[in-house]
């Protein structure tokens, strides 16, 4: 029972804050915390950011003027608080629900969420450009724009490219660094609070103010001299001196639990008038304030649903393994036969599964932190010498590293594995995270091998043929979630490039597939024959090369050919029209029926809703197959998997 | 007349200048200068970055054991003097020609590239891989690795990322930052250089090695401080703090002309012992040693052929105004009509058109460094505030801000719009530089307006477009080289949303093109229709919204279409087939020929003849034309535009 009359309920907006005393917001946070975790435990989520940044969520809302100023939370993972106390409190429990909140910042949320985010290290520069468009604007030059990022985040090339430009521009701008890492900050203590309420006070920003003017007397060198002394000497005692560098002022770092040091420091930064950027350096702990998620923080970053008292997280009933552990399980394999093999994440090893090929070999395992663009290059300066690396990123991060996959990999022709993780839609997450465009990405540059396994068996098989593939790169891409259980060998076989299977046989429909909808494809084939009508079906195995034999086979055997792939159109149904078109196969008027993800954002729901939501199950492809052919379909299904794409 | 016998004649691959005095070295520096001014007075190319690394060329040469060391030229295009001495003298006239050697470093070219390049930011990765795989083949420890980059290139969150994960691994890599900006290099004098040796060399580094032992006797914050303490002391002398902060070992800053003080440092760095990462700081000056180039780094950075005594570039004929400059034009008298407007460039001011543009509004015009991740999303940030960001940024380089573009613009669709420059392929930079893929990584995104004028006339109406679409993103695309000379009005018109326009109308064959390649269906229409095939041609105008419309009536009322552009498969004539086929176009046979440039490397060559290889000239359609109409063509031209992608 709390100590006090509960004032949280007295929250709705941010500036029903306003008028607390640092005591007060102290209780709101506890409060708040309590909240978090029992939300939490109901929808599962990103609990320990959430939990790290509770204090530090109440005392920017309390400090400053939101919505009006605009506070951007790097990734948005965290601000499941913030979502509780900007208007949202009656839904929280609808986070990554169907239908409810997104587990990160949306725009069309709320307006106190003024730039989305769910990948990392866009803060900056997105909070840049709003501060640039203050001043453009002429808008009130008090109107505060506060980025709030974490210690990872800053290990991307992103976040280093928005602070070296806004360094360099006169532009305020409020980076709170986030660290729950600890790896670059010193002891947080009484003196490091005192001195920076000290730093960020008007008055000694006055004063340097005042020296800065008389450093301009002396000449240039003099005066750098003089600027770096005061750096430095700053710096021995903060660490800030890379951001010192990089053209911000800095001060921290102070405890970010504390009401008591974070209220006067933010209200100094709110209250300077000094132009240009400023990092304010937070200290803070990963699921603070709940025992089980402090004593371990990487269990309780993204937890499932869990028992607030014992911290037992639920787990899901026994299954077969997920791809992301085949995968892993596969890699082993040809790893323990082939030494020249090693793997690289960018800041996911869990996440892809190289957590356990880094137990078996950890000299081979290297984990670059949130840095795609140099993981691809690394790797292919890896592959230039005769390793073999397998890159393994979610298809979404991949994004991050596109250029360096044309130019590094690609135009050089490098054997850079690239093991696509989280292919097509993936549920909670929602749209932000969807590997949907990787086959329109990757498909169309020179020499690429794209493949897309149906099953873990094939992803075994995949991962073995990529191994294998030494001239050239390749990439294959697989869904987040859980195989089908089927038996699965010691090592996988190398299969022949660009040559898919035929599934069953038939005569009058033909339904090729890419990637695990063969099984969607195989029901439906099931059903269509039911209905008198002979089906055959055919895993591709491949986008490049396409398995053009096949294709010409089932277009010339079939009245309809239908594609299935999760991703959007541009992709694996795109690649076989245009070998179509080209050879002529199209001029006989074959009926081909791509079917793919729709042109359109497909929000966060479950796996199967969203498959619905797409079109692409086994009853589209029932209801494509029949509307093609002109018979009725009494299923009364559409085929919006087949949707026009413009 | 030199002073001293000639040298360079001496030299035919590296080895040759290992027995060499510094005196003799510093005299081969000054006849390579010679020869480089020579050669590029007839090829063109980039004079100023090749001169500015001469000395450093031939310094990294005689002291380390190339190409068993490998050397790494970040971008590569101040290669010029490395290829002379690497075994490629005899071919150096044939820089960027037809059949020649590459402009920038290329792995096929020469053992002496262990790396290609031409995107900057790339070789630190790459280096590092490189010695990551020398460790772990258990390699030759001395083997070293030589990475050399601008200080442009260090603006790159790549570059980063990349001595981000390299401070706090243990490999050997040595990184020289060629400072040729001096912005953030203090005066380099006698003092420095002799620190430099000192800082460099073995005794120095084992004195430091002694210190760290000690330090470790003491508790961790007492040794982190003393560290600490000891680097920044350092840092105020040289500026290093940045890079020690990062984890490297700083020397410098020293004069990168001078053999005296380039040798003893690059023989210590070489020989010393210590494992790690070391950034040798080198300051040069670009054009250094040919007087106009000096004066005019600008004027001299790329040049065509010039007069080597006065200077003279040689001026292309006057013709129509290039499409950047019409870009400019455009931007400008859009930005006059609405304050609103705004330009974001990724330092290519020059190269985009965006110099004049910041001319007429230098407080509307941000050049943000080689940085295109936060150019994006800047651009973004600002676009949530109201301002109408115009991001222009070469269609090859937009690849390095891809996933901002996904995250950040498209699926917030935010108004920001793209105007991708250098689309298709472009002449003497190669495929490195080929813009050639936009089409399939921006058509695949939801709510992305795509657009491709097909001449200057229709560019100014164009970016006129793109200003108006306030609700969602937009992309523009458009050649390198010049327009057709057509006269242009003050002000380009707003065109209607996804509608095409019809060119000429005929009945048997249709040509749909997207893009200038406009120009070469109209010819070919001709053609035809002298053969007596009546021939429709059309704009499409957009990739995105289709004009289904169009498509629809072309498909229902011509045996024959082709589509055309100047991407490849997966873009334009992919989104057509998709629709045409999802809507049943197909089903009644309609021939369907999608020309595209083929799934291949197509090297520096003139745009004609680049032309020629992809298969896309006028000639090129006639033939598909009659193939697909089952007529002998009697030109005997081959359809290769319409290869086939697998």
């Amino acid at each position: 029972m709390p100590p006090h009359t509960p004032l949280l309920d007295r929250v709705t907006y941010p500036a029903d804050l306003r008028n607390f005393s640092a005591e007060q917001l102290a209780q709101v946070a506890e409060e708040l915390r309590a909240e978090v975790v029992d939300t939490v435990s109901v929808t599962g989520g990103h609990l320990g950011s959430a939990l790290g940044v509770i204090e530090l969520t109440v005392a920017i809302h309390a400090v400053f003027d939101t919505p009006n100023d605009r506070l951007i939370w790097d990734v948005g993972h965290q601000a499941y608080p913030h979502k509780t106390l900007t208007g949202r409190r009656d839904r929280i429990r609808t986070l990554r629900q169907p239908g409810g909140l997104s587990g990160f910042t949306r725009r069309s949320e709320s307006e106190y969420d003024p730039f989305g985010a769910a990948h990392s290290s866009t803060s900056i520069s997105a909070g840049l450009g709003m501060a640039v468009a203050r001043d453009l604007k002429g808008d009130d030059p008090d109107k505060q724009i506060i980025c709030v990022i974490g210690d990872g985040s800053m290990s991307a090339g992103m976040a280093y490219e928005a602070m070296n430009n806004a360094g360099s521009m006169k532009s305020r701008l409020i980076v709170i660094l986030n660290d729950n890492d600890m790896s670059i900050a010193p002891p947080v203590g009484a003196m490091s609070a005192y001195l920076s309420r000290l730093i960020s006070s008007r008055s000694f920003l006055n004063l340097r103010d005042l020296a800065a003017k008389m450093a301009k007397r002396f000449p240039r060198s003099i005066e750098r001299t003089a600027k770096r002394a005061e750096e430095y000497a700053r710096g021995i005692l903060t660490g800030g001196t890379l951001f010192e560098e990089l053209g911000f002022y800095y001060v921290g770092p102070i405890d970010g639990h504390n009401m008591d040091h974070l209220l006067p420091v933010l209200r100094n930064l709110r209250d300077h008038e000094e132009g240009g950027p400023v990092l304010l350096h937070v200290v803070t702990q990963k699921g603070k304030g709940y025992a089980p998620a402090e004593q371990s923080p990487d269990k309780y970053h993204g937890v499932t649903r869990f028992n607030v008292v014992t911290g037992e997280q639920g787990k899901a009933p026994p299954g077969p393994p997920s791809y992301t552990k085949v995968f892993a399980k596969a890699l082993i394999a040809e790893a323990e036969a082939d030494p020249r093999i090693v793997a690289v994440t960018a800041a996911m090893p869990t996440g892809t599964g190289l957590d356990s090929f880094g137990k078996r070999f950890p000299d081979r395992t290297f984990d670059v932190g949130i840095a795609e663009q140099h993981a691809v290059t690394f790797a292919a300066g890896m592959a230039t010498e005769g390793i073999k690396p397998f890159v393994a990123i979610y298809s979404t991060f991949l994004q991050r590293g596109y250029d360096q996959v044309v130019h590094d990999v690609a135009i050089q022709s490098l054997p850079v594995r690239f093991a696509m993780d989280r292919a097509g839609m993936v549920g909670a997450d929602g749209h932000t995270h969807a590997g949907v465009y990787d086959l329109c990405f990757m498909g169309c540059l020179p020499g690429m091998v794209v493949m897309a396994p149906s099953d873990e068996l094939e992803l075994m098989d995949v991962v073995a043929t990529a191994a294998a593939i030494d001239d050239r790169p390749s990439a294959f891409r697989y869904p987040r979630g859980d195989g089908f259980g089927l038996d699965l060998p010691a090592r996988g076989k190398v299969l022949e490039l660009g040559r898919g299977r035929v599934m069953r046989e038939g005569s009058k429909i033909a339904v090729l597939a890419l990637g695990p909808r063969l099984y969607e494809a195989m029901k439906a084939a099931d059903e269509l024959a039911a209905r008198g009508f002979s089906t055959t079906v055919a895993d591709a195995r491949f986008m490049k090369p396409l398995d053009t034999d096949l294709i010409t086979q089932l277009a010339r055997n079939h009245e309809v050919v239908i594609t299935i792939e999760d991703n959007v159109s541009g992709g694996f149904g795109s690649a076989v029209l245009h070998y179509m078109a080209v050879s002529g196969l199209l001029d006989r008027g074959v009926k081909v029926r791509p079917m793919v993800i729709p042109d359109r954002l497909i929000d966060h729901n479950t796996p199967a809703a969203q498959s619905i939501e797409a079109g692409l199950t086994a009853k589209d492809i029932v209801a494509t197959a029949l509307t093609a052919l002109g018979v009725a379909d009494a299923s009364g299904s559409t085929s919006s998997g087949s949707a026009v794409r413009a």
